[in-house]
């Protein structure tokens, strides 16, 4: 049967990528070089999943709150480490206006400090957090804000990799050490509980090795979620910056006994990029499958009408099947989101669309079904298969057939992360000849490691790293997977976008 | 009576502006040059009208989507009105990286294009739109983004005119001029009544003149609200562009008799600066004043303890307050925004943060209400004035204590406009007297103008604008007052922001 994205996944499973993104209508890379247009039904996920996060940071205590794009150079410069990581990769605002010279606009009015766009907010947060903190009373100080940052990146890759991309990043500010790394752990569990209710998306939580620490920080901590060609990919970070930015902005408070000290601080984010995992861990050869919680539309309701032309009494039925579940049906408490596709396509093309674009339940209205008072059911998580329901059957049973496919798509994602992962390789040449297996879907290894940088090299030529150090260790650790030497942690060891 | 913010209205009113942005925590200018930093109580107003905002824009039949921040020279450079009225005031990205030479971090990697950092998307949404659309089937495109954008002021201004600031910008594509002409209306018609009923903010709906229209536009249309002091502020535009930027970006659609046409586009934004729009129109000389349909917090809770020392069982009363009004009251149909301050300051200065901060109502609860079950009420647009209340009668009442809140700002404001407005102006001399009156408030003068440029061009001595031609004009018009000539609409004239 053909499929309707070409190439497949089997065939080739980064061509396969960039056909869905397309086909699925999500984004295209852009004008801007390097940039991405986010489409409408790309963006609508990126709302869902942007409400829900925004929520959970809420609950937890936290403030939005908005600060400026451009980051001054004096101020990168303050963490030392900090600006070695992203000196390679930002982009420079060095003139503010255009002058015309022979037909030609060209930069004009040169600026005395030129100014970066922020790859990331923690020195320019910093400045305000030193004004803002005086005393112990005003910490905990817990900001959060969505925005958008630019890093240079020199192969773009839509969602993965893109110049600009949006995210949310926390930054906070505690008095004591103990608080700060309760807090990087607090929001590192939200994210993973955020990705695996409402993304079905199984993660393994863990502390990413030095070499993958945020530049500047103490500690990184990382989810990685395991996409169908057995890449991880990072779908979360949160970082204990110890007192290093609090130390290089002078973020400090008077404590209860009169003491000046340096605060302790964390930054942690999810981007955009999440749809991009969403797309590999959930899609398959017809296109994207979305989670239901994070669908724009989760249900949508095609009438099927002869030819592409309208019909208006089929419309009023399809309407009337809307409104009913719009009024009546709830998906985990709240109304469902559902819509009548009225345009003037063909019904088989716009069933198709649907398809692509991954929508959760389609309903199919014709003459027949509206005749009966019927609807015809297909989940996208089957679409060969399909079911009829009265009106009043549909409301009452829609809330668990998208509860169902939640749960269809987790176990799914589940058993592919079990089945690739081993746990069996014990040496260097077993660890070769897992990652050598190149036909199939390339696995996470989990397995000892010395924590030694210098054993951590020979992965290079393999092209895998440490994704991190699982936060749930064995009691004890044989020997390191690579050297030999007695292992210190187990640590997950995969390629990775 | 001192008041808490000085120095007052009177005395000062642009030095009063500024202090309410501080003392109210709104904003401060930041570190980067001309940007501000929104901290959480003016991002929470932001976050209440956005939201707001964005119901609407779906209602009318909008999907939000994302653009580049980056614009390509190349593309800016298509509407010959539109570079030329943005030129002047543009971010220039001219490289790609930071290099250290002799310790000091200088701009690499340069780039072979320049490109901008949008300070509005026409050019690059018409790339995209270009591409989206085929067929009369396509239309209308009704696209909408949340973004950040960046003008290069020279007088950089908090929330009035930031070089970054933030908005949503509204782009659509019709098939016809008339459709067009009908959306820009529409949309204008939107942003009049989420003005008047959420920000409690009357202003008058009309067309700007041709000197005042948007680079590139066919028409201009605003809304302008009066300040306190009498100026106007430009509180929202909507821009009918013709053919403009179809024919520049090639915007072209086949018509169903098979013909190729150039689209009719439109756009529409409000921005941040509506925050500066509330601040001036109902701040007074104790602070903020927050409509409360747009309050992060509503009502606030404050537990007259002893001094800064918490105390469990008046903390423990307090809750209850905030929990049985957060359960069960509303107000238009939603669940009140209510928190209990527990921070360890003294009441009376938690009591003054939150007046300057123009919470709608602060509730004091101290040993005797919680004795008592009551609570003692005080409403932000009468701070002096206390009642007692129990809890059920707050839980019932509550909802319409804030809807009176906002018709008294309403009606304060309305009263402001009407009083302040001049009718009874027939020539140039009294056109001079009017503003010459520079004590008290500035005046907005409702005449008739000849719609001449010639005569416009004496108004700029006095630093005096046509805001706009109000949509409702009068059956015939009488001479214009600037020059004599023959009038042909009424404007309205006044200084502005």
């Amino acid at each position: 049967m053909p499929t309707a994205i070409q190439p497949t996944r089997a065939e080739d499973f980064p061509a396969w990528y960039q056909a869905v993104v397309r086909e699925a209508d999500l984004a295209e890379m852009a004008h801007a070089p390097g940039c991405m247009v986010i489409k409408p039904w790309g963006y609508g996920i990126w709302e869902q999943l942007r409400d829900r996060m925004d929520e959970r940071i809420r609950a937890t205590g936290h403030e939005n709150a908005y600060f400026p794009l451009f980051v001054p150079l004096s101020y990168i410069q303050k963490e030392a480490a900090h600006v070695e990581g992203f000196a390679k990769e930002m982009a420079v605002v060095t003139h503010h206006r255009l002058e015309a010279r022979d037909g030609v606009l060209v930069p004009a009015g040169e600026l005395e400090e030129p100014i970066v766009v922020r790859p990331t907010s923690e020195t320019i947060i910093g400045e305000s957090m030193r004004q803002w903190i005086e005393s112990y009373r005003d910490l905990p100080l817990l900001l959060n804000q969505w925005a958008n940052v630019v890093r240079w990146e020199m192969r773009p890759r839509v969602f993965l990799r893109t110049r600009e991309f949006l995210w949310q990043e926390g930054h906070t500010a505690h008095a004591t050490a103990d608080e700060a790394v309760d807090e990087t752990l607090l929001m590192l569990e939200e994210y993973r509980r955020f990705v695996v209710d409402n993304l079905a998306m199984p993660v393994i939580v863990g502390e990413k090795p030095a070499s993958e620490r945020f530049p500047g920080a103490e500690r990184t901590y990382s989810i990685e979620a395991m996409m169908q060609d057995g890449k991880a990919l990072q779908a979360g970070t949160s970082h204990f910056l110890g007192q290093n930015f609090s130390k290089a902005a002078d973020i400090a408070f008077t404590d209860e006994h009169g003491d000046v000290v340096h605060a302790w601080t964390t930054s942690w984010g999810v981007s955009t990029r999440l749809i991009g995992g969403v797309i590999m861990i959930h899609g398959d050869d017809d296109g994207l499958r979305v989670p239901p919680v994070v669908a724009p539309t989760q249900i949508v309701v095609v009438p099927y009408t002869k030819g592409a032309d309208a019909d208006e009494e089929l419309l009023a039925y399809a309407r009337r099947v809307a409104d009913a579940l719009a009024a009546g049906a709830r998906f985990r408490g709240e109304p469902v989101r559902v819509k009548v596709d009225d345009r003037l396509y063909r019904p088989v093309d716009k069933k198709w669309q649907w398809v692509k674009r991954g929508v959760p339940l389609l309903l199919e209205v014709g003459g027949r079904e509206a005749e009966a008072g019927t609807v015809t059911v297909r989940r996208r998580s089957d679409p060969a298969e399909r079911s009829t329901l009265t009106i009043e059957e549909l409301v009452a049973g829609v809330g668990d057939l998208l509860e169902a496919l939640h749960d269809a798509y987790l176990t799914e994602a589940s058993e592919l992360l079990a089945a690739n992962t081993r746990s069996d390789v014990v040496d260097w040449a077993g660890f070769e000849a897992a990652f050598a297996e190149r036909d199939g879907v390339s696995p996470f290894v989990r397995a000892p490691w010395c924590e030694g940088a210098t054993c951590e090299e020979q992965l290079k030529p393999l092209a895998v790293t440490i994704r991190n150090l699982p936060l749930d260790q064995p009691e004890s650790v044989g020997a390191c997977v690579l050297c030999g030497a007695p292992g210190t942690a187990e640590a997950v060891f995969a390629r990775s976008y």
